[in-house]
């Protein structure tokens, strides 16, 4: 074992949280999340990288039904223009998946961007502004992966319009909602992502998707022991499902 | 314990992941990333959430020390840039801190998005166009952390300039490099963020970051006991250290 490796069970719980984690929107129990779990999952999240150490990020928990009721209402307008943009044989289908649990979850949570934190000059947003808001997107994942460890199900709700949402929170003018989501705990985990499993888009081979220092330089040829690996820890993978 | 509860060790493993990943810049040793550990590494960012399951990144995983000669002298001209936008008394420790190891570190990677992968409509991408690229950041900070699980230490590195990247890895005109990666294993993880450390920003209390159902209403009023326990896990956290 390497000095600052993990050890197995640790290791263990880190790839669990990575390979089982869902995004959940039809699972959700109404079961209360404790106040200590969501303090852990909210910590997580606010341990996330940040350009700078800017910290960008705020989080507004959402509890309240008649605030909810007024984010589903704008998810089921956008939904019905977003079906729209279907070819009419896709359109059903995609008409068919459930895309949000608002109002089933017992938590909605909304992760925002500050540009204005610790700002205006922020170390490493200088060549490329969008750095500020990805740091909220890892606050995001970091929290969706605590969250998986502790049993809790989440909902990322993108197709929103971001007016509404910051309307319905009463967000300032500089903050942008970054993620709407759905927590709370669920009747299960599906096995896989519910997009791969209706056959809507297939989980890509990962070994198509690795170049070695140049775009052209496919892993196979350029580095055959990588692709080796990588297609034997696909397998395994596929064999723990 | 809850039905889907990781267990003890496993959940520690998830926490110490997230609370102990450093953005690295100066502790790279040479040592070569063993293909298995990479491939495990790239699985776990394969394995992020996706907009509509789109999946939408590439992995160059750069050796090359010429290509990552022209990245170090792309970074050397924006940093100095950079340096011109801080105040005279900022700008001197600005340029006292190490931002990059681009050539210390066995391996370089760029995380990349293409965003006509299984387009041009995607589900979910439909209200919010930059959900695309936010799929990507999440493939970066996924890796991040399973790569601390392996003690191997990453430091991302922003202060770039987007042609320059393009062109050294000869990405095709679509495809924007989301992440530029300095990967290796390390001599130790620093205890603290640098810039925390170095008292360039402090960590900001999470209690303040927190608001219940609409922006003005802080987590202390509105929601006591949660406060309350965010304040109890941060103390935790504190005495870890």
């Amino acid at each position: 074992m390497r000095s600052h490796e993990f050890d197995a069970a640790q290791k263990e719980g880190v790839y669990r949280a990575i390979h089982l984690r869902r995004d959940v929107r039809r699972q959700f129990l109404p079961d209360p999340v404790p106040t200590d779990v969501l303090a852990r999952v909210l910590h997580a999240a606010h341990h996330a990288p940040s350009v700078g150490f800017s910290q960008p990020w705020n989080f507004v928990v959402l509890q309240d039904r008649s605030i909810r009721q007024t984010v589903r209402a704008s998810f089921q307008r956008a939904h019905e223009a977003a079906a729209q943009l279907f070819s009419p044989e896709k359109r059903e289908q995609y008409l068919s998946f459930k895309l949000e649990g608002i109002l089933e979850a017992p938590l909605n949570l909304c992760v925002t961007y500050d540009p204005s934190r610790f700002g205006p000059v922020v170390i490493g947003r200088t060549s490329n502004p969008m750095m500020g808001i990805f740091s909220s997107v890892c606050a995001v994942q970091t929290l969706w992966l605590a969250a998986r460890a502790e049993g809790l199900g989440v909902g990322w709700v993108s197709i929103l319009d971001e007016g509404d949402l910051k309307s319905a929170m009463n967000l300032p003018a500089g903050v942008t909602p970054v993620a709407y989501l759905c927590l709370g705990y669920v009747s299960h985990f599906p096995e896989a992502p519910e997009l791969e499993t209706a056959q809507w888009l297939p989980r890509m081979e990962l070994q198509d998707l690795v170049a070695v220092d140049r775009w052209e330089q496919g892993c196979q040829e350029a580095w055959p022991s990588l692709h080796q690996e990588i297609h034997a820890e696909a397998k395994l993978l596929g064999s723990r499902r």
